[in-house]
This record gives C-alpha cells, structure tokens and sequence, in this order.
C-alpha cells in the first residue's frame, strides 16, 4: 500500500504579491490576500466581467464612466451584486484610502461565483464581488512612452462579438496573449489582432489610433468601448481635431502620420514602429504629444475628479 | 475626515465548498482551501489551460490522454511547470487517494501565473500548477439521463479556431453561458452553439452526435476534440457502427433519427427534444443506449484503468 501526503493545514502561500488593498465578502484586506476559490466560475469558465479605473494624484478619473460599464456589463451577463453605484463607489474609495496609494489602478469584478448546491446552472451561482487597488499600472515602460512603442500586426482574430460581445468588459484574452507571444518573435513589444474583415482591431489592453492628414481615426468594430477611447474622442471635439470610428486595413495603419494606443493602463501611448519598419519619421508624433498632454490636463478637471480622503485611514 | 475600515486579518470565508481535495505549491489540501490570487493572469487573463479526467468505481478512465492533450495545451501556451507526466499522474492520484472519492471529477489546471516583479510580460510569470479531486460531476441529472435533454440551438457563435486555438482546453465560455441563457429562455435545459459557417459546434461542456441512417456523425471544425468523442469513435468502430466526423446544419440535426452528447462530465447523454420539437419519436434512441452501454463496459477494461491505491490515506 502507498503511502499518502496529509493536508497541509494552513495551507503556506509560497507567492509574493504588490502592496495594495482589496475588497471581497464584506472585508478590507492586503491584496495578496485575496484569492477566489479554484471552483468560482469567474476563474473555471472565465464567467466574469470587471473594469479598471485610474486613480491620479489621489483622485480618481472618470469613475462614474467606468461604474455605469461595469453595471451594464452586470446586467447583460445576467449578474447582480448587493451592492448599488454609491456602495461600491465607497468600497472603491476605501481600497484607495486604506492602501494609501496616490496614484493607483483599481479593479472591480463580478464575477459568477459559485452555487451553494454546486448545480451547474448559472443561475443558481450566487455572484461575487472583488475590488483592488494596486499601484498604478501602465502597457508603456517610460522609456517606450519617450521613444514610442514598437508593435506587431498578428494574424491572430480577435474573439468576435457574434461569440462575445465586447462592449462587456471580460476576461477572454487567450488571443491577445497569443498574440503577444507572435509579437515578441518578430522583435515587437505588443500586439495588434485583426478583426473577422481583415482590418485591425485591438491589442492586450488597448484600443489602437493612427493619424493620417490631420484627422483622428480608430476602429469602429470588435473592439472595446474604451473609456480612454472615449476620452480622446472627447478632448479631440474640444481641440477641433477632426476624429472618427472606421475600418482601418493594416495597410492604411502602416501609411499613416501617427499611431498611438490608449487605455487606463498609461493613457496615451505612442508608437513609432510597426512590423520593424518606423511609422513616418518614426519619431512620437505632434499631435500624439498634443493629445497625451492634454489627456493628462484633463485630470486637474473637477467635472472628472473622484477626490480620495485618505482620511485617518490605518493602512496596512 | 472620513473613518475608513480596518483590514481584516485573517479574513473569514463564508462560502460553501463540496468535498474533495486541491493540490497546490506542493501541499494537499480541502479543496475549499484551494485558491488562486485575484492577480493571476490565469482568472484577470484566463490565461490557463486544464484537462478533466474521471474516476470511476476507484479507477481513473483514460489518463494517459488526458495527460498528453494537458502537457500540449501547455507547450501551445509556452507554459510550463516544474513536474513531468508521471509526477502529475502521482498527484492526481495522490488528490483522489487522500479525498477518499471512488467516483470523482479530476481536474488539473496550469495558469499563467504572476510575474515576481509584477510586469505585464507574460513570459516573465512563473506558472502554477493546480490539482483537484471533487465528487463525480454529470452535465446530465438522472432524470435528463432517464428521458433525455431538453436543448435549443442558439445563434451565438463558438469562439472560433482564428481566436483561440479549440485544441488547447481553455476557460473561454462566456459565449457558452450567453448560449445557455437563450436556452433557458426558451424552455430548453443546455444550448448548443454554432461554428463561423452557420454549422452546429458544441454546447457548455460537450461534444454533440446525431444518428442519421445507423450512421454516427458530429462536427469535425471548431469544436473541442474531446477524449469522451475520441472514445466514441474508436467503440463506434469496434463494434463496426459507420461513424464520421462533418459539417452538421441546424436543419441536418433536426431531421437526426437520435442525438446524444458527450463529456467527460456524464459519458454519453441522449438528447430527445429540439428546439421544442421531439427528435424522432422523442425516446432515448436504441443507438445511443448501446453506445452508452459500452461506454461504461469499457471502464471495465484493465488498458483503460488506471486504478487509485486508497491505502493508509488519512483523508480529511
């Protein structure tokens, strides 16, 4: 007969983990400590949705723009939390707070969660919600924020919204990784994925701009609704920059003036090579300049800042 | 000044889990003790693959394929973890050994992991190895078993194979559970989805047959290549039953003399209504039943047994 382990009870988590703080069942705690069960089907059938807000110089940006995503995003996977907008707009703020972290990237997520009969009908899961914040993140180190990214159109599809729909924010991103992967062998350092029609769509965690003639152009289909994205739409109708939402081929991107990318992660980003060769004069563009500066102005704008009390907050 | 919370230390849990026992960072475990950190790209990223082997009656059924489909999911995924197959093989006998379990749902997941230094990269991340053993699960209940599934063909695509590769087992299922939504809505029990040229694909967990003329037909693009289809053709052929892998319409199933499915989780599930309609007569199909039939005669074979050692196992 063999012999067989015993349980370790504790169990020692081996792992190392960035400071920060999160929420989830009604408590406050280091972010290392917060795990979902292997069974929860946020993890087993990526069965979740989320968003990610900034938070700048101890205010957060746009909150309100990300909360009412996330809430759509509930709705049209059929979730609920016990929670409205104000509650977890205060468990946001306490996260924050409590961390002590001034500039932070704060997550929130529902995911399916578990069924206490363990059925597998979803609608007998009860659903979860988990929120962290951890300092803040970005898709550019700051030397490719200064010299522009070098990026790879792949030949990987992006998940099409006939199988998923995009503008729920989710968890799907074997492609992107996938496509990543491609990138790095081709000597990039990020990722475009086409769309079903051939044109680009988006890379891991951003949605793509290019700048041709003066006008402002992304793609209009298969890819997320960013709020950056938004942003930028936006900020370019105040600065009278011509922007708008089209098919965009790899070729047209590969003739165009100026590329950036966007996301909360960094902002505006730019990119000055695309599949080794440089885009114009593979210098960061003036008009990606303009823009990025004034997405970062934007952030001094009462009308879009979340202030943070840190309060008598006790840290960690 | 705002109060804010205090951290919770330790935090309390206050879900339910089933029995059974995890494996992870080489401790056994209840599997209720079993979790992941919200920062690993395998739950943000659903950046994992998995397999899903069953034991039955004390004795694994088919472990070596399941093993061999696991470690070339991984290697597609450029993941990797610190044991071979004989080792994992050891744990995954080792969960079901010490949890007592004689008929158990095995599963055994790689994640991409978190990078030490927290960096985007996912080639940075060191990957994590994850086992458990919980009781036998079936994507059928003995009622649906008894008088056959209920099932509607919905119109969400499967993720297709430009996305992600159907080959690498993966947690990819929000067009799955969109699917069994619509199934819902319209009184049916589980859904089947649809592959990119309008043919049938597969639904929540299973492969799908139809018997048409005594011969056995499922779609051979964009469906997982599941160990429980593989079974079947290779039964189909020893007891000399036509059985071939083809495009399949909607209009093709509905006309099937039977229709059952597949999965690891249940064996071989008839299907006796469509869309509302009764397949056929609306009876568990005489072909399906042999085929059933055999399927669980064939765990009686010693070539496809691998069987548990329960021994001085302490259980829990």
């Amino acid at each position: 007969m063999k012999n067989r382990p015993t349980i370790s009870d504790p169990y020692t988590d081996p792992n190392t983990y960035p400071p920060g703080v999160a929420f989830l069942d009604d408590q406050y705690v280091p972010v290392g400590a917060a795990k979902i069960s292997v069974l929860d089907n946020g993890f087993l059938h990526s069965d979740a949705t989320y968003d990610v807000v900034h938070v700048w110089q101890g205010a957060f940006f746009r909150l309100d723009l990300h909360l009412d995503r996330f809430f759509q995003g509930m709705d049209k996977l059929h979730m609920s939390i016990p929670y409205e907008k104000p509650q977890v707009t205060e468990i946001l703020h306490n996260c924050v707070a409590v961390s002590g972290l001034k500039n932070a990237y704060v997550e929130f997520i529902c995911t399916r969660g578990t069924s206490p009969t363990f059925s597998r009908d979803p609608r007998d899961a009860v659903n979860r919600f988990i929120a962290f914040a951890i300092p803040f993140a970005s898709v550019a180190s700051p030397e490719q924020m200064d010299r522009g990214l070098h990026v790879a159109i792949t030949d990987v599809v992006r998940i099409p919204p006939l199988s998923v729909d995009p503008t729920i924010k989710n968890y799907h991103w074997l492609d992107l990784v996938q496509g990543l992967y491609q990138a790095y062998e081709r000597g990039a350092e990020t990722a475009i994925l086409l769309d079903t029609n051939g044109n680009i769509a988006e890379g891991p965690g951003f949605n793509i701009f290019m700048v041709k003639d003066g006008t402002v152009l992304t793609p209009d289909y298969g890819v997320l609704m960013g709020i950056t994205r938004q942003t930028i739409f936006e900020l370019c109708q105040s600065l009278q920059i011509n922007c708008s939402a089209q098919g965009i081929s790899p070729l047209e991107l590969g003739a165009a003036d100026e590329v950036f990318i966007t996301s909360t992660a960094g902002g505006v980003m730019p990119v000055t090579n695309l599949n080794g060769k440089a885009i114009a004069a593979g210098q960061v563009g003036s008009l990606t300049r303009r823009i990025k500066d004034h997405y970062w102005r934007l952030h001094e704008q009462q009308t879009d800042r979340s202030v943070v009390d840190y309060g008598h907050a006790s840290g960690l």
